[in-house]
């Protein structure tokens, strides 16, 4: 409308509030460089390199830490030493309850074999996954949906029994890389399962990196008609370089759980199949712009993912991390 | 305030009017990569490269785009060959005015002296420039912002003689490497003498990519107060991974008109001091996610950046492109 002649010269409010202010006042921010961004590294990291990462991204203050995940080593061979990470991790895995503020450290596990070697290993708290397309739950898990679902109720109550939580991941929330497009309803209806299943949080997952910010209000639309942003989370890949436009339109929906990795780790531009999760430091950035806390030091943040790129081998992509080393070169 | 307990279920709606659409319906994309982008590339491009580049810019159905710069060989060296690259373009220069929807070919120049060069070369739209803050204007132009544009008054009276028309950028709106924030009131007041120089549009440019949605809305708060989004554009650059979200919160003002290059041509993450523009094919793939038109053939785009990477000698930082580049390895 703007284009047919002179429009208006009032400024345009956004639906903020009375007072102009953006809707979310402070954001979780949930770290799953070591999980989600390791496992898509071709280089072998050692596992002291992991334990050294892990600790100092706790150091920077982020809240929560997804480690690793306990599946089958010969499936993901990058996550085969979960166990021994934990382990260097658990003086740490021991305070965190008791210690408020402390970081949490999670595992993501793919059945019961997993969740009992993550209790074994002293994880308070654990992810479990189901997708939003038959097509990648078949290939990726052999299971239909409702399979899944069915195989994780069960993992759900044995967690609750040992007194471990557990956050829900829905992927291919926003398209699937077999079925194409993903209805929003649909979303929604496999949000309201995930939760019934006990999960504390679903977080809608961009597993291929093709949201943009149009989907993100089709899906928060469905969504947070029926669920409080205490219950979600969002979860982008920054393949198209939309993760973090995606944010800020699901500010407006007070979303205030987003999972990132540190320096975008995940996915490198100059790598075939790359498709890093949202930077951490491109997120902190926008976000300490937009005045809202998160209780993380960017600065040691971004330190801890130049510390990084030796295991792995390769730069990051986070474009503040590059913005950071640039003015270092000077 | 999302976080004082569990708020309400309602799905938050965007100030986007009654029937919950984007503001905008069309976005005019203007290509400054040809300028804006090579000018910061260390490889010096062969004339007919830039000439072969710039075609196929018009042929994906870029609108405008700004070939090149009238100034000192020796301080750009690599658009020495302003004249050169619109000679070769010539028939395409005749043609835009004569026919419908072609693409407008435009110039920077600094000074009276560009001017008359640009002219002598069948130019018919130029860009001028004044900075936000005396410490980049005094470092970019020897020259104070209140001497800049008393010189472009003279530049803007010559032009509009020759039937020229002129854009004005307003550089460093966002914040100065010298002088560090620059007031949004300062903006307005700027450009308001820049539109009294009689420019037809003043793109508000932040020039070392420091923006951040939360001072896109402070900035646009004061200059949408004063004028249409008809003499207004913006001007990215994505060196903190904003430049998106910055367009995604202009969207909301009704900003029609941005700037952006081929691939995010003018900075390559690898490099130490890049800073490249916002990548075309990154805003064009948010912007048709949100049923936005450009005109433009995302494809053919795309093409075009990956058929200049061999001339510049480094991939393009863009996260589309190289989505696209990952998919074709496979």
């Amino acid at each position: 409308m703007c284009r047919s002649g002179r429009s208006t010269n009032e400024p345009v409010r956004r639906a903020a509030g009375p007072d102009g202010d953006a809707m979310t006042k402070r954001v979780t921010i949930v770290e799953v460089g070591p999980r989600d961004g390791l496992q898509n590294e071709a280089a072998r990291i050692a596992t002291a390199d992991k334990v050294a990462f892990i600790e100092r991204l706790a150091a920077a203050g982020l809240p929560v830490v997804e480690v690793s995940s306990f599946v089958r080593p010969d499936r993901v061979p990058q996550l085969a030493d979960a166990r021994e990470v934990f382990s260097a991790l658990a003086p740490a895995l021991a305070n965190a309850g008791a210690r408020p503020g402390g970081t949490r450290y999670t595992a993501l596990v793919p059945n019961l074999t997993g969740l009992r070697e993550a209790v074994a290993a002293g994880v308070r708290e654990v992810a479990i996954f189901a997708a939003a397309s038959e097509g990648f739950s078949q290939r990726n898990t052999n299971r239909s949906i409702a399979q899944s679902l069915a195989a994780f109720a069960e993992v759900c109550v044995e967690a609750r029994a040992a007194g471990v939580r557990v956050r829900g991941y829905l992927s291919t929330a926003f398209g699937c890389p077999f079925d194409g497009a993903v209805d929003p309803r649909r979303v929604g209806e496999l949000v309201r399962q995930l939760l019934d299943l006990g999960v504390y949080e679903v977080a809608i997952s961009d597993t291929i990196g093709v949201a943009h910010p149009g989907q993100v209000r089709s899906v928060l639309d469905q969504v947070r008609a029926r669920f409080s942003p205490d219950q979600l989370a969002l979860h982008f890949h920054d393949t198209r370089g939309t993760a973090l436009a995606n944010v800020l339109a699901a500010l407006e929906y007070e979303m205030h759980t987003f999972d990132s990795s540190p320096g975008g780790l995940g996915g490198c531009p100059y790598a075939p199949g790359a498709s890093g999760n949202l930077a951490a430091e491109d997120l902190i950035y926008m976000l300490d712009g937009l005045g809202i806390a998160t209780g993380i030091d960017l600065w040691k943040l971004t330190a801890a993912s130049l510390a990084v790129e030796p295991s792995i081998g390769h730069r990051l992509p986070s474009r503040y991390v590059n913005a950071v080393r640039s003015q270092r070169a000077r």
